[in-house]
């Protein structure tokens, strides 16, 4: 007798929460399965370009953390993550202009926890979040899975307008400002120092955190640096790194730096949703940066992509035609494309493929979803060949559109 | 004129939830603090032994990733896990019995998060789950994050008794059936084969899914192989696995198995929680796997295991005092001890620490936390002198307090 005779009933029916149910798998990654054939010439990826990792590096530092630190290193550990680590980013942080101690740091496994925890200790079900408008996709799948409505306010070249912030916290009263400050995720665009304190001002009259998503930060291919919104506002900040753009995503190590009463809370969080990051991601990390491979492989990094950039935009310069604007990034990944109001970027992404060529439309960036002449484009991932036929192909499509 | 005058007003309270600032932190970790001293003689962990993790192997498995994956190795990837590796998880356990498809696994940052992610997705907040009691208390707290609440069923040296898990069904209305089925954690019980059965059937009349947490499955070292939940149920049951026990915790590697449909859901959770599972160690765990290194080691472990296993076991028996009773597993990492109702575990542990030994007390592990003279012993970890050592100190004490 085979169980199911044993056992009889039918297997049943499982419920599941509507809210769960009702969640949108990314667009970002949808258009990303559809960019994935070779002939396509992709702008679309939020990712890094893996040819600049360090592999032969990588291999040699978990070779040497596994020498040194032997079963520890893949043992369980602590839930704000390994000391040394959390000691060495402490310094680093502090050394940039941000007075940090260890006891300020927890590791994340990436920065997407790191949204979806900080969200979690500051909102409940039903509260209100503020972000720039658009803003990254990522966040805005976080609310939506956490049930928090999301309110903005628009940008110009100097970032969020805060004026609008103002507005939106008085007629809102958001839990928390979600801001990519620096080479935002999707447009590109940096706060200015102005704007920064303007922004610290308003958390700190009407007490709400203001959390930096800082994955670009690092990534300043031109102009002067700024400081950025920990630097000027402390424990008014909360910020949020990851090695993703500056070393690889794969380890999943990011880190948030918040006053030590909101790491005590997090920390509980992390306890209990997954003990703690990887442990021998973190002493890989560790050991990179303790042999000085970090700040080179930057500077690496931020030739290659520095160059992309000026080429994509001197391209872009030659090829769109009148009526076209974009951003001009100081460093990042990505610019924004805004056509003329009554295109959609949908529909040229559409036409776009055609020729294969890839981008990602700008509605899902924007909690409203009501924006739809816009569009992002990666320069940091195609090759040089590949950006000067891509934004060509662009271009043709774009003159016959418009 | 400084950023603070600049700004004027002072840095503002934030709140928090109420209910995560009620979290305690788990006993089990503040136990853990306490006994890290090297003089004392630690059963208490829930650590495997490190001195038993393969390193080389994994510092070789991590160059061989990294030479035939390169860039993808450290790169973002599918937010179920890579292919290569579920492929493998997939053909592993079907040759084990419980036939399993590529579509029906999804990789997760360990267990914790497994148990976490599975709870999310059958629960709401205020809905209740049934558990085994004891239970293990990683479980529990997040049963009481997600603010669950949680019935229980007493076991016997057959597991969990199926008649009180009916019921509290139809008392309670649980929305999943929580089980550690084999070599739990706490007590080292394993489920019998008739109560499995029973359980599926329940489950099945009731429309409740039955989650396994089988993180010591693979560590039996005497006794016949019982046919698994999955094996016995298949769509009925989700059952979570680790490398925690079998390879390496630090690795922070899991899976869920279950029916397509709930990988389906999850998946969506998983996106937006963390994204993805480290990729580099779903290299390294799939390389090692592949080069036919899992089953040699988890025979070695096993024997190890088993070895201190049966040292514990017959110290215990010539060392306890009469009116003691204790479990005697077939396989894991723990045994438990119950003391006449009179006597506290937790006050034992208190005069054990002056002799430098250390367990856990019972009480957490207890969803209503009312028994209080029960405790576990690792039996694992500490050395054959060490247990050897250990247990006739503990026989002391409890000789003079019984």
């Amino acid at each position: 007798m085979t169980i199911d005779e044993k056992i009889g009933a039918a297997t049943p029916k499982w419920n599941y929460p509507e809210h769960i149910l009702s969640l949108q798998p990314s667009v970002i990654r949808e258009i990303l399965k559809l960019t994935s054939r070779p002939e396509i010439i992709s702008f679309a990826g939020g990712l890094p370009d893996p040819s600049l990792f360090p592999l032969d590096e990588i291999a040699e530092s978990t070779k040497r953390a596994l020498q040194e630190y032997k079963g520890a290193a893949v043992q369980y550990t602590l839930t704000r993550g390994i000391t040394p680590l959390r000691e060495l980013l402490a310094k680093r942080i502090s050394d940039r202009g941000a007075a940090t101690e260890v006891a300020n740091l927890l590791v994340t496994s990436g920065a997407q926890q790191a949204v979806d925890m900080v969200t979690r200790v500051l909102t409940e079900p039903g509260d209100t979040v503020l972000t720039e408008y658009p803003t990254y996709v990522g966040a805005l799948q976080i609310f939506d899975y956490r049930q928090i409505n999301v309110v903005s306010a628009e940008m110009d070249e100097n970032g969020v307008i805060t004026d609008q912030v103002e507005e939106q916290i008085i007629k809102h009263q958001p839990k928390l400002i979600y801001t990519v400050s620096t080479f935002q995720n999707p447009t590109g665009i940096s706060m200015s120092e102005e704007r920064r304190i303007k922004l610290i001002e308003l958390g700190r009259k009407y007490g709400i955190p203001i959390v930096d998503d800082t994955p670009y930060n690092e990534l300043r291919f031109t102009g002067q640096n700024i400081p950025t919104l920990k630097a000027l506002g402390g424990d008014d900040v909360i910020t949020i790194h990851t090695v993703a753009k500056i070393l690889a995503p794969g380890l999943r190590l990011g880190w948030i730096n918040a006053r030590k009463e909101f790491i005590n809370v997090i920390e509980k969080i992390k306890q209990s949703d997954d003990l703690h990051a990887g442990t021998l991601n973190q002493y890989i990390c560790h050991d990179f940066c303790k042999r000085g491979l970090l700040e080179p492989h930057i500077e690496k990094i931020k030739k290659h992509y520095g160059a992309k950039r000026n080429l994509m935009l001197s391209e872009i310069e030659k090829q769109f035609p009148a009526g076209i604007k974009w951003t001009k990034p100081d460093g990042g990944l990505f610019l924004w494309v805004e056509l003329p109001e009554h295109l959609s970027a949908r529909e040229l992404l559409e036409r776009a493929l055609k020729k294969n060529v890839a981008f990602v439309y700008g509605q899902p960036f924007y909690p409203d979803g009501s924006v739809t002449n816009t569009f992002r484009l990666n320069f940091a991932t195609a090759t040089h060949e590949r950006i000067v036929e891509g934004i060509s192909r662009l271009g043709s499509l774009l003159t016959e559109v418009i």
